[in-house]
């Protein structure tokens, strides 16, 4: 057992290096390994996708259809992820950019410029092109990875990691900067090293995150729920509320932002309901209600208590009518996982106390949860969705993966002058900065 | 044992409650709690003093002469901090600020709004101020706040917790957002309760730090250790490094971003290690040098290995001659802190690339180490330094008690309009933020 260990300290340090000097490389320099990647990525598709057969043989017949489909490489999945790093490529560089220029004094310039957090540690399930996509995040806010895959993908990722490397190779960067880990023990050993670590980024499950959560104290980046909530108020629009729960439950019912939960108010739960289950039912969703939904439409299943906390993942709803706004506040206070709330309503007043009230990363008003996503926000590229409050929330995109230091230019000066009696006066005044 | 852990689960909850009232506050809410509070302990100084005096009775023979001074309130040390309280009211409000305004699409638009973290968990030690202040820039940020004082200011906490919690009341907001943790074990149940407090600020020695940061899986800010270097390249100006180190070692010796070391370029050492050990040596300090020093100066004392590694907190200074910037660049990777980092230089070029490599919280030339403070950066506050890399880095003001949520005003929008062949564009187009 000690020797994988020592293995892979040797490895995280060989990626702290390589960090260290990713972090002062230039624009030119980190947009050409993602292009060179993206090139490569076309011209040897052939054998990937050999590679992506490989684990795809092994793995029919044990895994659920919905995991083979997302282990499974082909021709599109392979065009998206070459079209996303050069999406990643265009993107302004999101290192040294002069967050705040102030003159301290006359000759004292104190400025806080962009810098990447260090090496990161990213532990993803069976999608292979999870692997392109943290790469290219990483790479482009100068950050070194460390990446552990699914063992279902690993002669793809063993073929994606070697493509990643050579175009750092051919980049004259430090291939250290993306490397593989070789097994889940690699993952736990890394995580007790807050020192090697600087950010742990889980994507997969809930229970992924959470067993993660729970074995470090390096700050993780992600979210292990996703029960969302929607508030039908007594002003809401009928259509409207029905086009906004179709959307939010049927669209992509496996997403972290589909709605889990409705909320109705008893002033419109007879005229939304009906509406509601002759939309839905016939789109093969399972509607779960509260007695008062049942005494309204006898034919919904009973929901339990365990539905108002459950994460379906599935076409799967529950519907509970509350007696007014505080109801559903109190009951989204309880059982949200600070995700995505919305209200529907054309209420004014509703909606306001609504998104001043709701605590959570996204809170909406008339509008599907299903835009909670770093792409439709606009962020360009998404390193995932945050629900924890500490240095990202909701959608984050390459800021999440940085830090800032503080630089402080002088020609000598010295804090004992500006103390005392007789200390000189600070001046702080902030220069403009000019957005690059 | 099970009677007080109820006990602490219900006083943490009556901060959650209280945390999400103050989140919805007006800036005159939380500012007039500040100024009511200023005013308060004017009128009240004298019982304050009178509490005081039995902490410092209870403490005297037993607590060092430093100690009991940092726990020794007197009218000095009322008024700064009433000064304070009126400085943090009359500054601009953190909360309900809008960070972002971008329209997604045609009556779709995404707003970023600041608000508070939540519950913040202080542990500070002998000096009562602290409260105030901690309490100060918990409220002005609309969160609540669960302090543990020392045990040997029991009686001057207990009083300024009094006049908090009245302040609170008479501006009709909830006594429980400013409350006392009885005792180390309530500290300590609460570090196990990820769901009851947001952010842990230990406010002490590195030894607490340490300790708090070993026991929780909860966000700490803080730092642990303060080895900050001063680099005294081939080309420093004489005089200049003088005043600089004299400064950066003996302005106050016991704060973090005090210089522990020296490393002097070879070329420079012969020149400067005189005018260096006349400079100091008379002011009190206490020289260590490598052996290349003590062949310059025999009279120094000799430096060990573990002098690289110490935070002195007195006027002890740790000397070593290097080759050339690289070998004090790689001693700085291997015993720095990541604190405050300085350089001092007229070559413009060794400058400008220890400002590019160096990876710490500030970097500086020629400038002593100890303007690196939130006061002196003009933040107006300071909640403390960090030497992490995540969510806050540096002298961290408000900012650093703050999150936000995405708001998200629709007329009715659907995610399904936005995928597909046919998939409507969102227009993602910033509108100018008004700073308030």
């Amino acid at each position: 057992m000690s020797e994988p260990r020592t293995d892979i300290t040797a490895l995280a340090e060989a990626a702290r290096r390589a960090s260290r000097q990713l972090a002062t490389t230039s624009t030119e320099q980190r947009n050409a390994v993602l292009n060179r990647l993206s090139e490569a990525l076309d011209a040897h598709s052939t054998r990937l996708l050999a590679a992506n057969a490989e684990d795809v043989r092994a793995a029919e017949g044990t895994l659920d259809a919905s995991t083979l489909q997302r282990l499974r490489l082909d021709d599109t999945k392979v065009s998206a992820m070459v079209d996303g790093l050069r999406a990643v490529a265009a993107l302004p560089d999101p290192l040294h950019q002069v967050q705040l220029c102030r003159e301290l004094d006359a000759g004292l310039e104190l400025t806080r410029v962009s810098c990447p957090l260090g090496v990161l540690c990213v532990v993803f399930e069976a999608r292979p092109e999870a692997l392109i996509q943290i790469s290219a995040l990483a790479l482009k806010s100068g950050n070194a990875v460390l990446l552990k895959g699914g063992r279902e993908a690993q002669h793809s990722n063993t073929a994606l990691t070697a493509l990643v490397q050579a175009a750092l190779k051919a980049s004259g960067l430090p291939e250290a900067a993306v490397q593989g880990l070789p097994d889940r023990e690699a993952v736990h050993a890394l995580l007790q090293r807050p020192d090697l670590v600087d950010l742990v980024i889980p994507r997969g499950s809930k229970a992924l995150v959470q067993a993660i959560q729970a074995a470090t104290r390096i700050p993780v980046l992600g979210h292990a729920d996703g029960v969302c909530h929607m508030v039908l108020d007594a002003a809401a629009d009928t259509a409207m509320a029905v086009a906004l729960v179709r959307d939010a439950k049927l669209q992509y019912p496996a997403a972290c932002n589909a709605v889990e939960t409705l909320l109705i108010h008893r002033d419109a739960a007879a005229r939304l309901l009906p509406a509601l289950v002759a939309d839905l039912e016939p789109r093969g969703a399972e509607l779960r209600g509260c007695p008062a939904c049942r005494e309204l439409v006898p034919s919904l299943l009973p929901a339990t208590e365990a539905d108002w906390d459950a994460e379906y993942g599935a076409p799967i709803l529950a519907m509970k009518v509350v007696a007014d706004l505080d109801e559903a506040l109190a009951h989204i206070r309880r059982h949200g996982s600070g995700h995505t709330e919305a209200i529907v309503t054309e209420d004014a007043a509703a909606a306001a106390r609504f998104l001043a009230e709701v605590d959570a990363a996204g809170v909406f008003h008339n509008a599907s949860t299903r835009f909670a996503d770093g792409f439709r926000y606009g962020f360009g590229a998404e390193v995932g969705i945050s629900t924890g409050r500490i240095h990202a929330r909701g959608p984050v995109g390459l800021e999440g993966l940085l830090s800032h230091r503080y630089l402080l230019r002088g020609q000598g000066q010295v804090v004992s002058d500006y103390t005392g009696p007789a200390a000189r006066k600070f001046r702080h005044k902030d220069k403009r900065i000019n957005e690059s």
